[in-house]
């Protein structure tokens, strides 16, 4: 999966992000300062000053990358003023970026430092999601924006787009415009149009990100059905249509030619060769009580099995998907009932007690599919305190299976549901909370295995977030107030 | 307790705030579109249209007020351009400003409307606070502003200052600089100088909002003992000292003379008749292990009972209070220990199930001691969902006791404890849900009895409440971007 993306981008990429041998001969007196934890880190107490007049990334003579790579370079022009605040000029040396920006400091008369540090690194799974919905509240485009910017800080590499759902349909399609012009909150403020969906994209790209979209079906499609007459399933009251609608109608073929239409545009615009069809919560109810779906059954011989319907119905999806030449993400239910679906699809847990994840994980890893686990990072679900511990104490590979089958849980993703969720409160609910999940998906569990050891460096990490402006303090009259004072630092006795 | 704050500031005031008779010839869509509800609205479908060219605040001939009321001539200034978003010129109309500012509205042309209506309005509790901790987490000083700006929108009038506490002493004593120099995060960043003091004062007066200063003693004080070395008592171990620190050293004299010259201060800094001493969860085991604080127990025939060492204590404080002509506010513990203070010391309750709550509103009221409740409304207290609908349905005089026992109820808090919260998410986290305790203090408990009827009028008011950028939305890369769209609108089934 990762190899599809990287052949997107261009090698230097992979040379740069998948395995970086920082060996500088610079170096720190806050060893263990990157977050996440590198796979290998030492340092001594020798420190080097450098001056920003002087300093230079550049490309290493042995490396694969070279001058003219425009990730890199583009890196380079975005992490100069990060390392060096009060300076302007830079150029270039192949590191890893943001582990290096980790570890530069000020002393007190404002000259820079970084100690002689080593550095070896690598993502633990290549797979490390954030989920926004944008449908349940609509997201302006800055928001996403910034939430890439802290995704690559944490070293996050894939965001999940689910764009569209129940609440609206704000992705304006080219080909059916009616879907957002009729299905999002307004038609034309809360969309996202081509140009916005092309300038995440390369927002992502450049950041190491890729942008995986979701158009769940044939569950929470309510939305839809506004500009798509006919694609939903009308109910039934009795003998006559009680005028509300259920999921996507599967016992007619112009849902699919129109999902064939809908997903050959999707494809073309979203680069990534994986594309989510979604696939969960599908409720049978309204299915039930339509009269051509119940006819449909008998003819396919499904008797009162509705789980046969969904399942005929995401086999088509995953075939319409196969035919554009994208591999398919889909949520777990289309497991659990058993869909006859190609080995190559993605599974992605996104509930379950402890227990019942890691028998799923072992499940399905068993019958040879790839997993991506959601279920233990809902982190729309806030509680009082400190839950950071949750997310980061999690053991994704600890299920009973076979070591073949670990190396099927490609990664993990933080889900923030936009129930309760939009501009106003989406970066101070996602950071520092995500970081927990962040490290947890990057680093070796071994070396990360301890709250009480993580806790100061994630309170560091905070601060090096707001300092990033990722999460931003209530704006004065005038502008804005730097302010790096930490979420965690002061816990007394609560009253 | 109101007639004293009046008379601290000026008469045209109470004209204005405590009973407002709004007959206005002209009228709406949004019946019911004020927040929170008035006592008595009644309007038509009739609508006249505003021209904010031609458009004045007048003062009434027979109002106490009249023009030069620097209170009305200031909030006429703020309102204007609330109401009129688009004009600049303005000027006077006696009215609740807050009020009538919430049922002006335009039409798709820009054009402004309001309908002719008739409000009768005063508030049910005379204190409705909300408390901010500054000694967890230090909030700038345009935190605590623009905090004080949303309060007055949801019609609260008392800001009760937490300001200090054990993780730090923020406030700049002139009197004792070592408290904060020493005491607090920072001693140049990290403190409220007696400037920023004031300017808290005067923005809270302009918005008729009372400044309730707390110092919590004799527990709590942990950050007191390094600007203030003997005051705090040394614990124990055994025969030795520990090298930590307990509460306040009650046995000392010179603890009651750094109070007075502490509190002298105080009360002439923060000119409202009432000063919170706070006395809560006082821990008696450093206590009982200083061997002069078990004698100073001997000496005065206290026993082994610490909870007279306790009352000893707040008497005296209430009476160091009593000599600076204030009255004392106490949480409840000081009630609960049975101490000996004055009648008209106000009791705060902050714990317990309701039941407890109940019972402690029946024992409190019947000893003729006025209460204030905040227990139901620690916000700080962070729950998935709609939680405010729990801070709605509070019915404050709903416990045992006869009608005069209820008038001591004198209004109710909710409180932002500090542990979590600080500039990066206090805003949202604390609109719109404590405007459902405001509705709850301000209005009349039948006419506001369901969530239902409330819920799409508070989620209009938090579109206004983001209008006047009380709460804000994600900053782009340049600047902001407005956004209304709200936080309830849109709620499925979650996944």
């Amino acid at each position: 999966m990762e190899e599809k993306t990287i052949s997107n981008s261009r090698r230097c990429y992979k040379q740069w992000l998948w395995f970086m041998v920082l060996f500088m001969s610079f170096s720190v007196i806050y060893v263990d300062a990157v977050w996440p934890m590198p796979q290998m880190i030492s340092s001594s107490m020798a420190r080097y000053t450098l001056n920003p007049r002087e300093f230079i990334f550049q490309y290493s003579s042995g490396s694969s990358a070279q001058p003219g790579c425009s990730l890199l370079d583009s890196a380079f022009e975005r992490y100069y003023p990060l390392i060096f605040t009060d300076y302007r000029k830079h150029k270039c040396l192949e590191i890893s970026l943001e582990s290096f920006s980790q570890l530069v400091y000020q002393d007190d008369f404002g000259e820079y430092f970084v100690n002689e540090t080593e550095i070896e690194d690598f993502p633990r799974f290549q797979f490390r999601g954030i989920l926004l919905d944008t449908s349940r509240h609509y997201l302006p485009l800055h928001a996403i924006l910034k939430t890439l910017d802290a995704m690559s800080y944490n070293k996050f590499n894939v965001f999940h787009w689910h764009i569209v759902d129940d609440p609206s349909f704000p992705y304006q399609s080219s080909t059916f415009p009616d879907l957002s012009s009729k299905g999002a909150f307004h038609p034309l403020t809360h969309v996202y149009t081509q140009i916005d969906v092309k300038r995440v994209i390369a927002h992502a790209r450049l950041r190491g990100i890729r942008v995986l979209a979701e158009f769940d079906s044939p569950g929470h499609t309510q939305s839809w059905g506004k500009g798509q007459p006919g694609l939903l399933t009308p109910c039934y009251k009795g003998t006559v249509p009680s005028g509300t609608f259920g999921p996507v109608n599967p016992a007619n073929s112009s849902s699919y030619q129109f999902m064939t239409r809908l997903f050959k545009e999707v494809t073309s615009v979203f680069p990534d060769s994986y594309v989510h069809l979604g696939g969960d919560e599908v409720d049978f109810t309204c299915w039930k009580s339509n009269p051509d779906v119940r006819g449909f059954m008998l003819k396919m011989g499904f008797g009162t099995d509705y789980t046969k319907l969904e399942s005929y119905y995401m086999e088509n999806m995953v075939n319409i998907t196969k035919g554009l030449n994208k591999t398919a993400i889909v949520w777990q239910d289309v497991f659990d009932y058993h869909e006859k679906i190609p080995v190559d699809t993605v599974l992605h847990i996104w509930k379950g007690s402890p227990g019942q994840i890691q028998q799923e994980l072992s499940s399905i890893t068993l019958a040879g599919y790839r997993v991506i686990l959601a279920a233990p990072w809902y982190i729309n679900h806030i509680d009082y305190g400190q839950d950071w511990e949750k997310y980061y104490t999690i053991q994704p590979l600890n299920f009973t299976g076979t070591e073949q089958q670990k190396t099927l849980v490609i990664g993990g993703e933080v889900c923030m549901w936009g129930e309760y969720v939009d501009a106003t409160n989406l970066s101070p609910r996602l950071w520092p909370r995500a970081s927990a999940a962040g490290e947890r998906l990057w680093s070796d569990e071994k070396m990360t295995s301890s709250v009480i050891d993580a806790f100061p460096r994630l309170v560091d990490f905070r601060c090096r977030l707001l300092r990033y402006r990722v999460i931003v303090i209530m704006p004065n009259y005038f502008g804005y107030t730097p302010n790096v004072e930490s979420l965690f630092t002061a816990v007394t006795k609560e009253k």
